[in-house]
């Protein structure tokens, strides 16, 4: 199993009073959880209010499920960076006798692993991962790029935690930005400063940063130096479980890797950059919970108002 | 990798028309497909229609994402019934040397299966699953019994197929009811009269016959013949790919088996009996491109009327 992260009491207080009150479901392994009624009404409101004001971009809206193909995973160089966070699918192709056998073993809970084999599905590691195969296969991009909107797809990260924010699956809010360099910065730039406005508007304490993904390792360290010092990802924290914040929208300058990966061409035959970004819906749901109580009807008029406008 | 099971050439027609357009766009892999903006609006609102449908059942909302802890998949004996269907969540769980073997394998599309091992999640097989562990871990049921609406779930089948209408991966609008025997067949009656009216109302020829789930091997044929006899499974089919229907919603009937694994209580102390219905959101939604289009908008009224009610 993947390290179990412990909670900090503070993390662990927030997580009892959420399953307390029924918003979160416990199903036994840590970060994986049901949710009731009001936590799903609130985290589709935080998804509407992201798509008014994505509204101006008049992005393309595209749907994937939470699988892509193992090859095009490969390509993509997640492994590279995220060994750890990765989950692939394995699936059983043996004979009846082993069935059987499998069988029995897991009735048991005793290992079966080695009846599964390695299918061509991973999980989807982040929300834009499907969207550069899909714009490549197009050919050349359209003169001015293209934006889309991948919606609020579930992701996988193997990270086991205490902390309620920290989920094994969640809802990644993506838009997806390729284009000229230029027009791709500058539409970065322009969410940041969205985002930061949108989640001001909730009253949380959103504040601003430049950051580095968990880079594995020790070559790890070196690739996060560079991304810091080239300001490659942005993130806004806002406090969840406790004072220390934690990220709930995340910026990502690529340049050229994904349209290098996949083919992705500009009208004029040159190489595309890319960039996206993905709000935490259940973490934006969370630092609500936690700011303004368990109790939607009962929060800041203003806030509701953002939310559920009349 | 699980046998790949061919399209009769009438479905690889209609795959192509879906391409072609753009409702599904191909992943690479069968039965896993991007879906555009005219495809989900459907999608959704084919879900909302259930919604309304579904009102009077006051039913609990509770939703899960798409993976259960192995633990309970274990208990739960669907490695008994399906073992060629099940997905297993896999992990990195090794040294930094063993990462970068995996990785360098990887980026050669080489066999990197060896550095997986099995987590302890399992891709959810079908959408009723998280709700059973979750009613139990309540206690005896309230007088009555209950009902959980668990939403538009993705559920995973490992089955690539060349049929468009067999995903690997896709949305099953579930809802389970939970009480005594009586109660519980009585309303999947009801949604199986429900379901028709639904299904018609939207012009799509709607067929109910008593049915089989796709058991394997050979207890699996005679598992099928029992549950046939017992008439534990009701399908309601709909030509899709081709003038052979296709099942697009699904009513079973558990007896004691989900409440006797998770210990489920009736008020009284006696063991509650279990029934789950779903609809394929996909299967419908391309049942509906099948029989009226490609777009929606030149849908026949009522059907738009039933689905966009003004």
């Amino acid at each position: 199993m993947a390290t179990f992260r412990e909670a900090t009491p503070e993390q662990e207080a927030f997580r009892a009073e959420l399953i307390h009150a029924g918003r979160l479901i416990p199903s036994g392994v840590p970060g994986v959880y049901g949710r009731d009624r009001v936590f799903e009404d609130v985290r589709s409101a935080v998804d509407q209010l992201v798509d008014r004001v994505a509204a101006p971009d008049a992005a393309e809206r595209l749907r994937f499920p939470p699988l892509v193909p193992r090859s095009q995973f490969e390509a993509s160089g997640y492994l590279k960076s995220f060994p750890h966070l990765a989950g692939t699918v394995f699936a059983f192709e043996g004979t009846e006798a082993e069935a059987l056998e499998q069988e029995d073993r897991a009735s048991r809970h005793e290992d079966w692993s080695e009846f599964q084999s390695m299918s061509d599905l991973v999980l989807v590691p982040a929300a834009c991962y499907p969207v550069y195969p899909a714009i490549a296969a197009r050919g050349p991009l359209p003169e001015g790029g293209t934006t889309v909107d991948a919606g609020g797809s579930y992701v996988f990260r193997s990270e086991p935690s205490g902390d309620p924010a920290r989920l094994q699956m969640f809802h990644q809010r993506e838009m997806v930005r390729i284009g000229e360099p230029e027009a791709v910065s500058e539409w970065r730039d322009l969410w940041r400063d969205r985002a930061i406005k949108l989640l001001r508007g909730l009253e949380l304490e959103a504040d601003f940063e430049v950051a580095t993904d968990p880079f594995y390792g020790r070559s790890g360290r070196m690739m996060a130096a560079s991304q810091r010092e080239q300001a490659l990802k942005f993130e806004i924290s806002v406090p969840i479980g406790g004072p220390e914040p934690t990220a709930v929208a995340s910026f990502n300058y690529h340049q050229t890797h994904f349209a290098d990966t996949f083919g992705i061409e500009l009208a004029d035959g040159g190489v595309a950059h890319t960039s996206c970004l993905g709000f935490g819906l259940e973490r934006i749901t969370m630092a609500l919970f936690r700011a303004h109580g368990l109790e939607p009807g009962s929060w800041p008029g203003a806030v509701r108002e953002e939310l559920w406008p009349q």
